[in-house]
């Protein structure tokens, strides 16, 4: 039988999934459980295991080649292990050995999970046939990865691509990473909510509160709301800017739920992205939605594990 | 007799040079002109072909395999144009075809300046041996470049590095390249004069209004002077910090004449990324100084052909 499938695992602060990806992108068995992220380390690893196992049970997994991991981070692919800022019981938790303790020989690949929507992006989704691009997902974080002369950029550590975390406000508010004026505290979905709450938007009848209705009320012409995810947009905007001129992309590629906002988030990131990627050779600078769905963590964490193994994506 | 020669020219704003570079990156011929930059784009190629001229007037010509160009950007290696911002006549100049004219049917490599000098720090200085690092020039300018992966990332137009014109602060003073808050406006030589005599410093007897001389202030306990200083180290931290955690470099390695400034640029620049380099795959970042000296703009460009052609560097 044909060592033709990888397993994937994404591992984040709400969910573990996993599933049995074919060549093509395609999920031929998959499970998922909640992460239990406030009990123990080992209950947390209990639960991968249990991921694994209903994998393991599937008539398909003789196939299976190996094992493709993409996690919440920071990570260390070096050394297999994960730190996940939401997951308190992991830190330094060696995952890659624990989950060879459960397949036994077989290659095991970890990134982080923006590289691996990065990976799913540029397979099936928005960035496929590019060479150079970045791809983000905007959600209750601000996450990334790149793609640099047709192929992953990992980093040493499966890290490289943490654009939530760059400074485009050297004197901004503190950010709980330990620095200062991150895009993630002005462009994240929480921030574009409480920013808007700040600056005196008030919710509907139904009380939501979240960056989605406060998208709804910019889209029906409130300015306080708009005003929000036209900051956020700037924030993302000098973000990719700086990205750009640093290692020269040609398209930026947004996922994840603030993206959902659509024009009332792209409008102003493409006329703000213009005020900051002036140098002739950002200017061209493409700015999409995403083209996976809710499976790219998966079918990205397969994709950086071909990568890793040598196989074309 | 081996073709063990590379020709090197470096294209700047005030002077062309050019030298024969053997393997271990020994100038054999070396010579130089002023740039005529307020000539016309003519003049500016017939001083480049004067440079030429005399390297192929020299016994050793035949030796040389290929030609190496790092001019001052922005560049186009893909079409082997050049726009030098300070060479006003050269306007998508085509550049390598010019050189081709003179010296023949020979390989011609073209990168930004930036990208030289990494290309020269990587083979010959600060960042020898390391797979992941940023070289930087501070001066009248900010420029820099990159080494991914054990490789110089010169990008698809040969422009990827250029750390100057990222934005740290996006609601910053405007910068002549159309962005905002760009750490060249921070942090360049003329930058830290401005905000110094703006700030109160007065210069000494001689008049000497300089960075340099501001560096001597600061360096002889004047408050403002030292605070001019270490504004432009934390816009320098910022960007830095940003690089590392877009790609993951484990160096950040400074040339230029403000980093002729030692410990009034290194401490506060080494205190301040500490501030901005907070995630586990960055914090152990390394700031050191440039190890290459003057030459480094011909050795890098030697250096950058030597990868395109495919030998180790």
């Amino acid at each position: 039988m044909d060592q033709d499938l990888l397993a994937a695992l994404d591992i984040g602060g709400t969910k573990i999934a996993g599933a049995l990806v074919d060549d093509d992108g395609g999920l031929l068995v998959s499970t998922r459980r909640p992460t239990p992220a406030r009990e123990s380390g080992d209950d947390v690893m209990r639960a991968v295991t249990e991921v694994l196992d209903e994998l393991r049970a599937s008539d398909q997994w003789p196939r299976v080649a190996a094992v493709g991991i993409g996690s919440a981070g920071p990570v260390d692919g070096r050394r297999g292990t994960v730190s996940p800022v939401n997951i308190p019981g992991w830190r330094d938790h060696p995952l890659v050995d624990g989950v060879r303790a459960t397949v036994g020989n077989m290659p095991v690949s970890l990134v982080g999970d923006g590289v691996a929507i990065t990976a799913a992006e540029h397979w099936q989704g928005a960035a496929r046939g590019r060479d150079n691009a970045l791809c983000m997902v905007v959600s209750t974080g601000v996450g990334g990865g790149l793609v640099l002369d047709g192929r992953l950029h990992t980093g040493p550590t499966g890290n490289a691509g943490h654009i939530g975390h760059i400074s485009v406000d050297l004197d901004g508010a503190p950010c709980p990473c330990g620095a200062r004026g991150c895009v993630e505290g002005l462009a994240s979905g929480p921030n574009i909510a409480r920013r808007a709450l700040e600056d005196g938007w008030r919710p509907g009848p139904d009380g939501d509160t979240s960056a989605r209705a406060v998208a709804a009320a910019a889209r029906a012409g409130d300015p306080v709301a708009a005003a929000s995810f036209e900051r956020a947009a700037r924030a993302l905007a000098a973000g990719i800017a700086a990205t750009a001129t640093l290692v020269e992309i040609e398209i930026a590629v947004i996922g994840g739920g603030v993206a959902q906002a659509g024009e009332v988030l792209f409008g102003p990131l493409r006329r703000t992205l213009a005020e900051y990627a002036t140098l002739s050779f950002v200017r061209d600078l493409e700015v999409v939605p995403a083209g996976t769905g809710t499976d790219a963590g998966l079918v990205g964490a397969a994709a950086a594990c071909r990568e890793a193994l040598g196989r074309p994506v």
